[in-house]
């Protein structure tokens, strides 16, 4: 009987400490909407929304081309890198084009980056088809973004970026990129250090929290191209050590999906 | 028996949870303070000073002119466009004048900002009052602020705008002015389509996160001026579509205090 | 027997509690990382870290000049002023030259700053040594760090001023130096006030969330230069004043370690 009721009350326990934590997301369902912007979700709190005719006083203050008549937008708390790489798959198989990329300094209270992205089309179709990829593809792309309860590290890697790529990071088209990121940035520079002693690589950018490319994030984020074998060595081996740096201020860093790398 | 037991325990555990979870703000009794610059507190952590005499150092490395002898200042964790709202009615209700309008990235692991507002009068009794305003009107000003778990929305109206709103978002004096926020950003945008696009009004500002007017926070922030009707349909109907939208990430938005437009 | 009963029960609710909270950062125990690049962790989610032959496309992109074929580098979470305090102490120890001091926005959803500060050295044994020495020192520097769930404070003082607090600061040289911060930003502006009034010492530089010195965090940072005793008296000035105002807005604001000044 003791059993009994101590598994009761552990289960009323349980039951308190979720509602009362604020953070249901993983219990977090499709919800209906009818608006039409609407387009859905995704992990990150992302949202994605079109619009279908762009009011032309927005088209001024936005600093947009008068000829992209539609826009999809595209829109989280948490995560840039992700988004950005989901983004130009999108653009890949969608008749659209970046207007503009945004990092916002968010992740609720962790380390990183939110983002704004816009794309750009003549017809609203095109736009809605580009966030719908977006939200498909960002499951994914978070798979080798890991955390614990100090900080983050994220790894992206394509065998051909395309223009998503090339506007946040000015990567050459057409060529293999690596992303290379870790929060507090300190540790980030040893992983950039790591990664371009482990395969010969470009530079493309190196940011960090107070001289560029982030928006005071607590960040370091290297990016690089070249082979498409030697850029997934230096990525690789970043990531190796980053686990294991992390894991030192807290917690084994885990996954927030499956990684793909 | 049983059934005591578990409400006892259950009682205790929720003693437990309270006192280990740093966020006992509805608790916050109104403290008592000797220090003489202290006039009061408000919501959104927000806390009224003001200073008889500034120094002639600060007056200088604050960039203030030495003709303001007394300086009100306000300043939060959470809000700035509740408080520039607050200010605007204070600077019409008293002799002070804005000095600075300053808005950090904060909000406590939110999307958007905090703040630090400074007026200036030659008396003291004119930048105490001034503050006594703010604090007053602070609670008003934030009932159209609405969040959940996973952002926030803002709407703001004035039938005539004062120093406060000129200085902060450039907006014409004595109009009557809008103003429309949302984060994720990407909401923001949608937001501020719809409202140009709902009813006739001038755009006076439209804000993101990393092209100006927010400080990297995940917000659009869209400032509207015009007729009074129509800057109030144009916020309506924002305000319908962004606690829409915004509840697509998780519960229903809900006010901070009691809706005012 | 039912006493029993509740303290079983209660000792797997506390186990729960702690597993959810994802702030275990107390038990954190030195963790053992074989990464010979790793030196250690402190407060605040720091970590130091020293590479002994920085790649040469890292120096370029880091804009490091050559000759420092090694460098140290810290960063954390939480804390700025500590860091920079710490660091300061370790140049003036070792054989090391301060290459750059970052500030991000972070303390996780807190209102100010994480750092990453790099050092450089010829040989990889100094760099060690001075991130050795940060990491130890750390604690102390901690000292003056009291906290509440609204807001912070911090002072830092010392004798005489080394590179560090130069290169941060723009601080007189081998010269006695003190920080007053706070958050909500609004106490800062007091408590300079109260600083500059209160002695005859220099104001070395005055920083606020939108104009410039932090990277929009939710503090008024003041730095003085003068007289050992005048600057020392200042610093306890606004800390009495401090610990007073940003008590209104929540509970008595306790050290983060133990007070040093």
């Amino acid at each position: 009987m003791e059993e009994q009721l101590l598994r009761k009350v552990m289960e009323e326990v349980e039951k308190e400490l979720k509602t009362s934590k604020g953070e249901q997301q993983s219990m977090k369902q499709a919800q209906s909407c009818t608006i039409t912007e609407f387009v859905g979700t995704a992990i990150g709190d992302t949202i994605g929304l079109v619009i279908a005719n762009v009011d032309h006083l927005l088209h001024e203050k936005m600093n947009i081309d008068k000829k992209y008549r539609s826009i999809g937008i595209i829109g989280g708390r948490t995560g840039a890198g992700p988004h950005i790489m989901a983004v130009d798959e999108a653009v890949k198989a969608t008749n659209t084009e970046i207007l503009s990329i945004e990092l916002a300094r968010d992740t609720k209270g962790g380390a990183g980056h939110g983002n704004l992205i816009i794309v750009g089309s003549e017809d609203v179709s095109d736009a809605r088809r580009a966030v719908e990829v977006v939200l498909q593809t960002l499951e994914t792309m978070m798979g080798d973004v890991y955390a614990n309860e100090a900080g983050h590290l994220e790894f992206q890697y394509t065998a051909r970026a395309s223009y998503a790529i090339e506007k946040a990071f000015g990567a050459p088209l057409g060529k293999s990129f690596g992303l290379i990121c870790a929060a507090p940035a300190a540790i980030g520079v040893v992983l950039a250090d790591a990664a371009v002693k482990s395969a010969n690589v470009d530079v493309v950018s190196y940011a960090s929290p107070g001289n560029g490319g982030t928006s005071y994030s607590n960040e370091v984020i290297l990016t690089i191209s070249g082979d498409s074998g030697a850029v997934r060595q230096a990525i690789l081996a970043a990531r190796e050590i980053g686990i294991s740096l992390l894991g030192t201020l807290g917690d084994v860093p885990v996954s927030a999906t499956t990684p793909y790398i």
